[in-house]
């Protein structure tokens, strides 16, 4: 059966293997929503709304019920609270199963596993856009194929790393005349021990699947714990893992679900248990360097905050970069770890293509490009989604106070959803000596005008936040190829991606499974990278044998 | 010149791709003691003896003189002492220009650093001798081409990381009917910082060469900080290293030399630095653990102590196998991370082509082959060599008081080195729940005959010396099919590299490059394998820009 899996998904496997090494273009699963069943999925959606979500995994003490939608719409689903000693336990025992399944074996059922997600997409748009407040068709695209895609991408990193070198070898070194000392080898492939997944709030799955696959992949046995107020998305990943799990003749608890009242306190508890050797997490950085300096006996895998850049120099398109920006900005209300938040303006205005602006001019040529976006409330809130958490509002409602509002936020009524809260980005101009305030991360619709002395000084502060804070994103908006070689080398040296004079259809806030890299490991947002060879490397060991050869 | 000195060994590097896939038999560089010239080296080594170290590096603050040669030999050799700011400002101002060459140029002048090294093999041996302690042909093997070759494993993995994936590609997405966005990607190999590699006081170049080469490959400068007692193997490293980096046209200081006097504390202050990002050591658990918890802003490898267990369960050749562990005992009297020293032994017995053999039959007969092998001291010091120092001494004297003494240590004059100390291996036997004595390691000419119940308790003790202490070598002797399997899952549980049956002319301390992994991480005896992926994974990063492609 597993050997079956493996070759039922061989094709894709090694396309994912091609792209990983060509990084052009290529996914494994549509984004249009039409290859979606929208009906089913509602369906399906509708019967976990209120009911008990169908898990049947050990040590269920009890019940947790979902937190409200963003949207307003009340979620009943009951999960089963789980005491961690029994998912310990039970992963634990389903470890040496998996770990003699072998690559191959495991890289099919990982990929089994994601076809079965990507045809349940639809619900699993519905589920995360109810828990993160993403708009639907965001909900769909990177909740579900882009996620996949993401998870993929780490299943062919795993498995091209963990197949790399020969599983069996002779060895035959020359002793003498004539003469050979000869041994067979063999090198097993280990995991570490058990996963632990820690779930964040507004992408759960894009954000999860990485370190999830990548570790399954590797053998290891995980335990994924959601963001209390985002179960539905990763109980369906684990459910469907289970399914297949099962299915292909393994112990279903090598992927098991951790709900807890928040008293729990899951993750914690979970993260500095022994047998947990690795951890992903994708959250705040307080969160995240609890981790990076309580669970030592783990290989952790962190994804924080940053404050990501955009120097503004010059443009050959002014509109288009205008155009470009305010989506950025108003994507998911600037609730992405890759939304920009320090335009870096330098005061005496840019040169663009339609003649010199100034500050000003810049500054409401994006507030204008927001307007015009976000101008029709009921195309609006399938761009900016709702906000996801109070925290978040109050991050957008305190925006105004810390400094000159180029442009205030509103708050727009969802058509559908009347009790979500929508608001649009607030802009505010900002001095170059205010970087108390923009050099911290202000997660939400809230971006920064920062008037700086000169380009240079743009540098200046986009290499200091970056070092000091962290950035997940970059980008530059100039027509001098020494500027935009110049931004390359602060990149590099703050260790940040970087996107150049985008003015269509690509956003400094996308990136793409296969080609992109998505952080980097290199500064203090994050101390990975999805997806890298550092990523999954580090999740399994090699341990050999040999012996010597009889004739 | 460096692209040329990349076009220079590419054949080499290429077979190195090739060796460390197949993982057959492969050499760069020979290991015969003819290929060298021993009176050119030693008429190099001499002028070492009491002179001033050559090595013209910036901040030298007066010098160091080297501590005595364990053969008793007075080395008179002074060093640069170094100052730490000099040296970590230094090669921070090396790192650009490094990271800049790229990965080929990189692996071109590591792969000529380490041909000139091996020239250099007939000093290196001798300078490896006379800090070591390891006889002769040792020093000349492992301290020259088998050190080189852990070297050139290094830049191939490091090559292969940085290498596996294009560091260009067109990105093209179909956007609707004929319609394409596009975009351009580069990908820069980015080093994580600085390197440092912390050298130990037996295999200075062995264990040293795959940390300094990985880090140097994939970018990082490196400082060395050679062990005190054990600075020239180093010192000469850095020297070659320094003289082909100018000649390539690079900054030589991105390889120094840091020697300081014991109340310099320079491994802790170096590897606290905030510049300082990979640490490579070797050493003692205590320092190992320092290293981990308090040098949290490097990626730290290390390897510490293990406690090595030799189960034997029956063997179809009695005198090979007392033999074969003869030698592995004896080799550099145990002072190797490799050597066995717990032989769990059932107390009934085993099985042999000889017929069945009692325990007190099998202690005999492999305290008789030790006998026979160091029955002349002349011969037998080229296989002892001498005590490193009076830590290990201490530990062989003490050994004695600590069970039954099967076979007694003796003091061999070396007829050489009269000042030399010299002893062959003591044996001892303990009972199993001695654990308190053989759980620990003792590092030198000690070995237990630890009596069992049976096999299985044989791997009840192997498990739970090797979880909990650590363990980098395992050997088994069996007839049975059945017990090998089980011996080689249980070694999987506890993570580590196996050997069975070696009765010939491999023993159970010796790793090849190439072909087996030293160490696996996966046990407390280190966190780390030379040389896998993730040994050289986590040295870098990637870091890309993007642009649109312009018609």
């Amino acid at each position: 059966m597993t050997q079956e899996l493996y070759e039922r998904h061989r094709e894709t496997l090694e396309q994912a293997l091609a792209a990983i090494e060509s990084r052009e273009y290529w996914s494994a699963y549509s984004e249009s929503p039409k290859a979606y069943d929208h009906e089913a999925a509602k369906a399906a959606f509708d019967s976990y709304v209120s009911g008990e979500f169908p898990l049947d995994q050990p040590g269920a003490d009890g019940t947790v019920e979902a937190a409200p939608s963003p949207y307003g719409v009340s979620l009943g689903t009951r999960y089963q609270r789980s005491s961690v000693e029994a998912l310990v336990e039970a992963a634990g025992a389903a470890k040496a199963g998996w770990r003699d399944a072998g690559p191959k074996a495991r890289a099919g059922v990982c990929l089994e596993i994601l076809q079965r997600l990507n045809e349940r997409s639809g619900e699993l748009a519905l589920a995360v856009m109810h828990t993160t407040g993403q708009p639907f068709v965001m909900a769909l695209q990177a909740g579900g194929p882009h996620a996949q895609d993401r998870g993929l991408e780490a299943v062919a990193y795993a498995y091209a790393e963990m197949s790399r070198h020969a599983s069996k070898a002779r060895w035959e070194k020359p002793a003498g005349r004539d003469n050979v000392v000869a041994l067979d080898k063999t090198y097993h492939v280990v995991p570490r021990g058990l996963g632990l997944l820690i779930g964040c709030t507004t992408f759960p799955t894009w954000n999860g699947y990485p370190g999830l696959f990548a570790s399954l992949a590797t053998g290891n046995p995980v335990i994924v714990k959601p963001h209390h107020a985002c179960v539905l998305p990763l109980a369906l990943t684990v459910q469907v893992a289970r399914e297949v799990l099962a299915e292909a003749g393994y112990d279903s608890n090598v992927v098991t679900l951790a709900v807890g009242r928040s008293e729990d306190r899951l993750s914690t508890t979970l993260a500095t248990r022994p047998e947990v050797k690795v951890i992903d997490f994708t959250g705040s950085t307080a969160n995240g360097e609890w981790l990076e300096e309580n669970a030592r006996q783990a290989q952790v895998y962190t994804e924080k905050a940053g404050v990501n850049s955009v120097v503004i120099d010059s443009t050959d398109s002014f509109s288009g970069m205008c155009r470009n920006l305010a989506l950025s900005l108003s994507l998911y209300s600037g609730q992405m770890c890759t939304t920009p938040q320090n335009l870096l303006v330098p005061r005496d205005g840019i040169e663009t293509d339609e003649s010199h602006k100034s500050f000003e001019e810049v500054a409401q040529g994006i507030a204008g490009a927001i307007g015009k976006l976000l101008g029709d409330p009921e195309r609006a809130v399938e761009i900016t989604g709702a906000i996801v958490n109070e925290g978040v509002l109050e991050v957008a409602e305190s925006a105004a106070s810390l400094g000159e509002v180029v442009l205030e936020a509103r708050s727009l009524e969802h058509p559908q959803f009347p009790d979500a809260v929508v608001r649009t980005p607030v802009l505010v101009r900002l001095e170059a000596v205010d970087e108390e305030v923009y050099g911290r991360e202000h997660f939400g619709p809230v971006a920064f005008l920062v008037a700086t002395g000169s380009t240079d000084e743009s540098f200046e502060i986009f290499r200091r936040t970056g070092l000091e804070h962290g950035a997940i994103t970059a980008a530059v908006y100039s027509t001098s190829e020494d500027v935009l070689a110049a931004t390359e080398r602060a990149a590099m040296d703050v260790g940040v991606a970087l996107s150049c004079n985008l003015t269509g259809g690509v956003f400094v806030n996308q990136s793409a499974a296969f080609s992109d890299f998505h952080a980097t490991g290199a500064n203090p947002a994050a101390n990975a990278c999805l997806t890298d060879a550092a990523f999954v490397a580090g999740r399994f060991r090699i341990v050999q044998s040999r012996r010597p050869v009889t004739a």
